[in-house]
């Protein structure tokens, strides 16, 4: 990996550090006292201070304060950058096209500015059980659809045997809930659809079927038609996400 | 600022480094080829490559990979760390206690470790128009009510004046939203009940009111009640947010 950095650089050294890493493409961290304007749908200003801030080879801005694993700014992949003295300050400019959006942060010192070109090919992998998806399921129920509440998980239901998740809808039905990893396939239709009818004879009333999977397959999916049964596309990694961030707690109510 | 850093440091060296500024609570920015575990309520793996960490003062974790402006893992603030060597790895690993959820970080070498002590004390202001909140309801309705559907903004009502929004609910009520930048008061519950009864009287249905705004006057919600008006609590920094972030995109979606 090659990698450049300097320390407590002028903020003309600063400029062109900055200039070079950006046309290059690399990743570049720059440490210093800024002050940060947004302007887009909304806008916001941030006063001066001490900050970290991080572009990476794909154009995406990060501005972080000291505190929160969150960034105070932040520009997804894409960014169009210009860097320029403003007034004494040292401007990095950074324009999102559509929508338009445009982030400067002034700098009025450069404590460290470093670039890498790093590589990184290593893989992701996530390990959702079906238990964990139910889990997310129940943190997040909307993740069946919108107004859907949870009344009970791992339900037993005589010999059919354990359901999923039962709940009901926004309008008051019954819902069955049937979770899988794998793409679901006739075997995972027939046992929602034993679980459907048991529990509409102990009730008597309307009961929905919903199966919850990151996908149907094609053959399963005319059986689904015909017994009336749905199907939710939810994948492993967006219950991961449920799962990592907890209930609640958003990424985005943090921004 | 007082800051430090280290190029090329060997694995002992960046241990050092990286237990000083872990004890002291300083800004850690540790780039080098690294391998990632992840155990919570889910798990993950992520494979060697070359990333940038970021450990902050309190205890918030990022591992960015050169793309993207989501961290590929990360803890919210409150972590607690524990450096060490492990098969001739450097090890950090980064544990919350409640919920369970362990990071472990293993570098087998290490490029650039900086570490500082960051002084931010600046105001973060975001700039919200009444305009701006409507457009993030519009981009998010469920910020009304899970199930509200926006039939049309800025609708005119004859001498009433104008809706700011008029929806409709998951029961199929028509639903008037009065936005208010700050708290309502009286004045602007007199004015939704004028607007919702002119919509009784022109449709002859029912039709329920709701004021989103960042809270409701205490003068005011004797008044709210009595005529069977709603609120609902929607800050200026939460449209901010959905805004910032666009339709749809979460940020929580990309983690």
């Amino acid at each position: 990996m090659s990698h450049q950095s300097l320390e407590e650089p002028s903020l003309e050294e600063a400029k062109a550090f900055i200039q070079e890493a950006l046309s290059r493409r690399r990743m570049l961290l720059v440490v210093g006292n800024c002050m940060v304007d947004y302007e887009g749908r909304a806008s916001s200003k941030l006063d001066w201070g001490e900050r970290l801030l991080v572009v990476k080879s794909d154009g995406s801005v990060m501005v972080h304060r000291p505190t929160g694993y969150e960034p105070v700014n932040w520009q997804p992949p894409g960014s169009i950058f210009h860097v320029e003295f403003e007034d004494g300050k040292l401007k990095i400019r950074a324009t999102r096209l559509q929508p338009k959006e445009v982030l400067n942060i002034f700098f009025d010192r450069v404590y460290h500015v470093f670039s890498a070109e790093l590589r990184d090919e290593g893989e992701f992998s996530m390990y959702v059980t079906e238990m964990d998806m139910q889990k997310a399921l129940l943190t997040m129920p909307e993740l069946v659809e919108e107004g859907f509440q949870p009344l009970a998980a791992e339900k037993e239901l005589g010999e059919s045997g354990f359901l999923d998740i039962l709940g009901q809808d926004s309008q008051g039905n019954l819902v069955v809930v049937e979770i899988k990893r794998n793409p679901a396939g006739r075997e995972a239709v027939l046992q929602l659809e034993r679980y459907v009818k048991t529990l509409r004879e102990k009730t008597g009333k309307q009961v929905r079927g919903v199966i919850v999977a990151p996908e149907i397959r094609r053959e399963a999916q005319g059986l689904l038609a015909a017994l009336k049964l749905e199907f939710r596309q939810v994948s492993p990694r967006r219950c991961y996400e449920v799962l990592k961030a907890g209930k609640g707690r958003k990424l985005s109510e943090f921004i």
